[in-house]
């Protein structure tokens, strides 16, 4: 049994998800097929990166996920299998991959090259597919590709440090379906690079002192409750690790969501400034 | 084999669902996992109450259901597992089981107890696949949880009779797919206050003296097709057993449904008036 | 084992597909229940037989597909089940199947007669079900029903040629999520009456006259990148085979698409015309 996930542009609308499972089940009846999204902006490589990335780690190893977002093949856009952290991914090289590689080494990569036998404007269905079956029944990556030792990386989902260390410059990179937004930095980087210094989040005209790790620590006063603290603005570390602002308890049909009460968009700039000499120090010093 | 089902309000682009998905087949990889819905409205207790009644009865016994709305774990919100009916739900204790079980009692309920291990802004993930998982493999509900005799309940579900037990005051608790809404009162109530009166169902400014069961009772004219009758309003019981406020063949997208035709909205009261003294009597008493 | 696929437009929020597919796995738990849509706009069948055509032949031969589309039981709309290409359709006789019978001749029909036990206003869940898993489970269809020797069809999803055999008039069948609207115009069409000959194909004001076989066919010219002909319209068959209208890398919530950049809508004539003298010929006659 294998378990292959689908992870595309396609929309849920549209014959596309039906006929590549079906071309799945057809080669391999007893393949576990699992939908990540298809619901990805047409074409948004930095979106699939970011769900990807928090998505794939959780299932088995030797799941291989497919991966179907800008996939039509050119001489920019090749046709990739990749074996990393025991999982493999079949996608094309247009950088969606680098969120993933950026902390993983991939164990091996094929440039796949059945490409001789198929003229496709539909890739997923006519070449990752039978990629995919073929590692599912334990081939060998170099019998569908020619190993390759890079891949195409992506500049706008890595965050900036300035040099005098006390600024890191990140981006919003997601928004999602609270219309929370959802920046690339990542705690990681923030403990780094803070060292526990005092920091102020600046996300446009707001600002924050404080970052959470859970939503429901804005509502800190037990004299009110949760409901009481609908819609205050709050900045979470977010289950995937990565600096979040939000809503508490948003939804982007009624009250709204930090994208629209806040105004902050897709690619806007996310700002830590870390404050080296907390003031108290620096006032008794003088 | 265990049945696993999802009910939400992740939505389908982000990462959640996937991430849910790939942690309960990693402990158990022969899992069947089934959506209900992923697009409850955010923090929704009243539509996911409605959308769980109605589906989780044709499972088979033994399906677990795990229910991720509003469920960040704090002191007004516990973590709940309960049996009742032969299925078991995981749960926020949100009142989100209260319609479930105004009807049917529950044969055991407990509060989860294994948090002191686990701190999460992401509990359905962290918390609610371990103890599905632990259910499925024929786990005993009082080892990840304290036995508690009591869960939430919520108002805004339960029509009211007036004191005469001529009126029946209920209200709108959900909007379906096709723009029809759906009330509270279940055509048992009815039946049971009504006692075959003559009776006028009042939405607005509309009024309804029938009651179909079938949606194209109402083309009853067979010299018309059903085609015709298009855009016709109609009250129904539905397949649910519920009272529905309908237009015949409608779409939200092009011609409406009754919440936008007849702006009927979420909350909005339906009053069922039944006439007990018939008309003809009254008069031959005079 | 037994493949059944949903086709409906039930949407993804509502209890219904939770509740068929429940049902399914009450019947048949070893069942492999597949989505190929639940978003087909309510009632246009048209859209659904596009949907069920394209995809139904990629699974497995004897996979079950049941569809949920304007399925109310009536006079006018009876229920049939159908064995096709080694295929089962358990469906309404409503015309969705035409455009896959237009091709292949059914194996069998019947028109299913399990109602007398069955009043319904959901026969997705209360009739379809039980026949798919009386069939899956090898069961004859003349039990479930009396054998029909015709079906309803429907006539807008057939193109017309004129008289002289130069002019192909077709309609916009469907628009995709990448907002391409397509055409019931088949390749195999095309070239059967084009017989190789020049041609111009109209949408609106819009002419193109040539047809690709891969998107990116239209970034012709080596030293732009693709990314640099994002918004270039183009003719093209799809990969299912029929002429579709396209805007490049098209996104409908940012760039907008063909039916909206182009102004092209469900239903819109597409015309191709066929150069029966080419022009060089012509002016040496003279």
């Amino acid at each position: 049994m294998s378990f292959i996930t689908l992870t595309t542009d396609f929309g849920t609308k549209d014959h596309f998800v039906g006929a590549v499972k079906g071309a799945i089940y057809s080669e391999l009846s007893d393949a576990k097929i699992v939908d990540i999204t298809h619901e990805i902006s047409p074409f948004n490589i930095t979106e699939t990166a970011y769900i990807l990335k928090n998505s794939y780690k959780s299932f088995p190893d030797g799941t291989i996920h497919i991966v179907g977002v800008d996939s039509e093949l050119s001489e920019d856009n090749k046709h990739i299998a990749i074996e990393l952290d025991n999982h493999f991914f079949v996608c094309p090289d247009n950088g969606l991959i680098s969120m993933i590689a950026s902390e993983i080494q991939p164990t091996k990569i094929v440039e796949i090259n059945i490409h001789d036998r198929i003229e496709s404007s539909f890739p997923v269905l006519d070449v990752f597919v039978q990629v995919a079956c073929f590692i599912a029944r334990g081939g060998n990556l170099t019998v569908i590709g020619k190993e390759i030792f890079d891949f195409k990386k992506i500049i706008e989902i890595q965050p900036k440090v300035n040099q005098q260390q006390n600024q890191i410059i990140g981006g919003i990179v997601y928004i999602d379906n609270y219309g929370n937004v959802i920046t690339n930095i990542s705690h990681k980087m923030f403990k780094e690079i803070g060292k526990g210094r005092d920091f102020v989040v600046n996300a446009r005209n707001h600002s924050f002192s404080k970052i959470f790790t859970k939503y429901n620590e804005v509502a800190s006063n037990s004299s009110y409750t949760n409901q009481q603290y609908e819609g205050h603005k709050l900045a979470l570390f977010n289950s995937a690790g990565y600096l979040e602002i939000a809503i508490y308890r948003s939804n982007l049909d009624t009250v709204g969501g930090a994208s629209t009460l806040l105004g902050l968009g897709y690619r806007d700039s996310i700002i830590i400034d870390f404050i080296t000499e907390p003031k108290k120090e620096f006032t008794s010093l003088n």
